[in-house]
């Protein structure tokens, strides 16, 4: 029998040593959290092909994995389009299962509902090097709270967690969708042309001013909006202070300035800066536009030094979940980037942090079998008092075999032989 | 939009409070296996249709979800049958997975390899109560140890795990391929009989002696050999002690007993019993037949009173990891009914421990939003000492508000209340 050794293209194995890894930080994810009164929610990993396929999940609706029908229901040879034989679809993110449960149990939930989900997503996308077509996706979200109280939660939960997990010195960039408006507004800009000028402005950080200026000059828009749109984030530049931050665009937009976003910003900044647990910066970023269109209000991201580009992020998002019940609710998530932590912690060769001692027993081959209860029990008081014990057959090549012991955190060797028969 | 909020047919949501418990017993299974030796592992969901379809997963291969090909791959005007539009399917258990990741990752892993696997498969079974069509198994295997040394440590972790749990006075039921075919030999019946003459024996529990007698001889087996057989099982009833149990077999059976297989069922009870740390017995049940037919030698399987059926097993598979990589390797397994003892924990009203102490604060709706910042800083402090605190908007009904709070396990509650302003 001639199988394939390979996991599916795009998809992978996961090692004993980077799947402790991932246990741990699963770990220290889901006790932080608790500490801030998120609950764990699961959903299945099917959808209804419909619920993927509604325009809520953007581009991400185009890389179903989808579910062929089965028994009398598939009718392959009457089959014009997908449609006909697809029925479920393999999740793309835990934000539409999230909304698709909240409608289906909302009166069994708290209100609001502050709810962590981890799980794996599935996206067909073309296979490149550390992308993977299933890989986890870690969400927390708090449905039914208007209050920036959800935002500051959100923000103080993620980093205290990405604190535990021993990130210091990292960024959370915070921005709002209003203020972004506003500003289009002030320099000059049409609203419905708002799209193309954030999809530009959200290049900030790889071609600079100067580039975001040409780019927007070629697709034709007002030099003088272009001119005085940027001297406005020049203006910013320095003031990454929230309240700096708004204290300019006060003074500079004044009534083009929407006063409850910048009062969201600067509150929700006086809060996390007095309960912060973390060691981070939190820094107004004009710049910061989050691709999802579905934002209503406030957005944030996780920049980590150590890490080129976002490491999470997530916003206020008012309106989609009624999209899906029928009655709007406030809603607003923050999305830890699972993957790249576990990618930076690998790399940085991370040491799990309070691991058990471990000790290796190594069996003589020929150990008499009725002696082996003898060496089991011992092994059982050693691990009845918390220690890691293997208990495994001593190979001819004892050093060798030590040796790869020690690389899988073996330090404590005991070596069994029989001291009853002849041999001994 | 009108979406679909029922989840997909045959699979459900999981609420908080069971999640809670999942949560809680993944890590208790974890944390146990690990003492042990065993290092956690992972596959993707979808595996190579092909390698699905190996006939190695016996009824379960007719319950695959599969997964439509793809962009171009996929011509569904020219598709004859199914394997035309398929590429991959879902996981129907981890056994599979579990050897195409050995075959393909045996140089990287230690030797034997002690795996711990936790994660969801998928069968399309007909949907009925109880029975879901995504659920999660949780598997130790043992690649690589021939000896018996394999059995003792899978009953010994996976006992303890239960024990953990607060599982007490429950049965690990162990029997061995061999000795069923040599009972079979020494009563009459021919070796190509040995599957059907199994599957009525395999009843015994449901339909009792007379009943596999009666099902015998409508087969059509010898009415000798019939009565030989039971002859024999009403000898050993009341030897579950496994010495016991053996010295029956050894005086009956003489020479038609393969006294390998006994010393082993011998010196795993012995070893077992020397060891274990949780409140069980083991059973010698000759009437044991596990329904998976690779299995080559011990099988052995859970019993918890207050769960008729089984609730696990296992047993050792030395030559299907040979079917996949093409050279015979010794492999034993033992299966957690993880779904079996969420329910049964769950029914139980199953009270975690060591929770942390769970404090709600309660602020005012029209709070100052300036005074927020001491609020969270004081919930911080709290949070830090491991507290679990959840902030949340005062409600109307305060009343009923707390009602809910303290179904959530909220014990303690702090009332905020703006004492700055005229409203004071």
């Amino acid at each position: 029998m001639a199988l394939t050794k390979k996991p599916v293209n795009g998809m992978r194995d996961i090692l004993p040593r980077e799947m402790e890894i991932r246990d741990y930080v699963t770990g220290v994810i889901k006790d932080t959290y608790r500490r801030f009164g998120f609950t764990p929610m699961e959903t299945p990993c099917m959808e209804h092909i419909e619920n993927l396929s509604s325009k809520q999940g953007g581009e991400n609706e185009k890389l179903i994995f989808k579910v062929l029908k089965r028994g009398e229901k598939l009718r392959l040879e009457e089959a014009k389009a997908e449609e006909d034989v697809v029925d479920f679809g393999m999740r793309y993110d835990l934000t539409v299962p999230l909304c698709r449960y909240y409608a289906a149990h909302a009166n069994e939930l708290p209100n609001p509902f502050k709810a962590l989900q981890m799980g794996s997503v599935w996206r067909a996308d073309r296979p490149q090097r550390g992308r993977y077509r299933q890989f986890t996706q870690c969400d927390i979200d708090i449905i039914g709270e208007p209050s920036n109280l959800a935002e500051i939660e959100l923000i103080l939960a993620t980093t205290a967690t990405l604190g535990q997990l021993g990130f210091r010195g990292f960024e959370i960039r915070i921005n709002e969708r209003r203020i972004l408006k506003n500003m289009a507004r002030f320099a000059g800009f049409a609203e419905e042309d708002d799209d193309s000028v954030f999809i530009t402005l959200d290049k900030m950080d790889k071609i600079g001013a100067d580039g975001v200026r040409d780019e927007l000059l070629a697709q034709g828009f007002d030099a003088g909006a272009v001119d005085a749109y940027l001297s406005l984030f020049s203006g910013l530049s320095g003031r990454g202070d929230v309240a700096l931050g708004m204290e300019f665009l006060e003074k500079t937009l004044k009534d083009a300035l929407d006063r409850d976003a910048a009062d969201n910003l600067r509150e929700i900044a006086a809060a996390v800066d007095a309960a912060k647990e973390a060691d981070f910066t939190l820094v107004f970023d004009p710049t910061l536009v989050r691709g999802m269109s579905y934002y209503t209000g406030t957005i944030f991201e996780i920049a980590i030094p150590e890490f080129g580009g976002s490491c999470g992020g997530g916003g206020r998002y008012d309106e989609m979940i009624g999209k899906f019940t029928g009655r709007p609710l406030p809603a607003c998530g923050f999305s830890i980037g699972f993957e790249r932590i576990i990618l930076l912690l690998t790399e940085q060769d991370f040491a799990i942090p309070q691991q058990p001692q471990k000790v290796a027993y190594l069996v003589e081959k020929n150990y008499p079998a009725d002696g082996l209860a003898q060496v089991m029990e011992s092994a059982a008081k050693e691990r009845r008092s918390g220690k890691q014990v293997l208990v495994v057959r001593m190979n001819k090549n004892k050093k060798f075999q030590k040796e790869q012991l020690r690389q899988q955190g073996y330090e404590e060797f005991v070596e069994i032989y029989d001291q009853s028969g002849s041999d001994a």
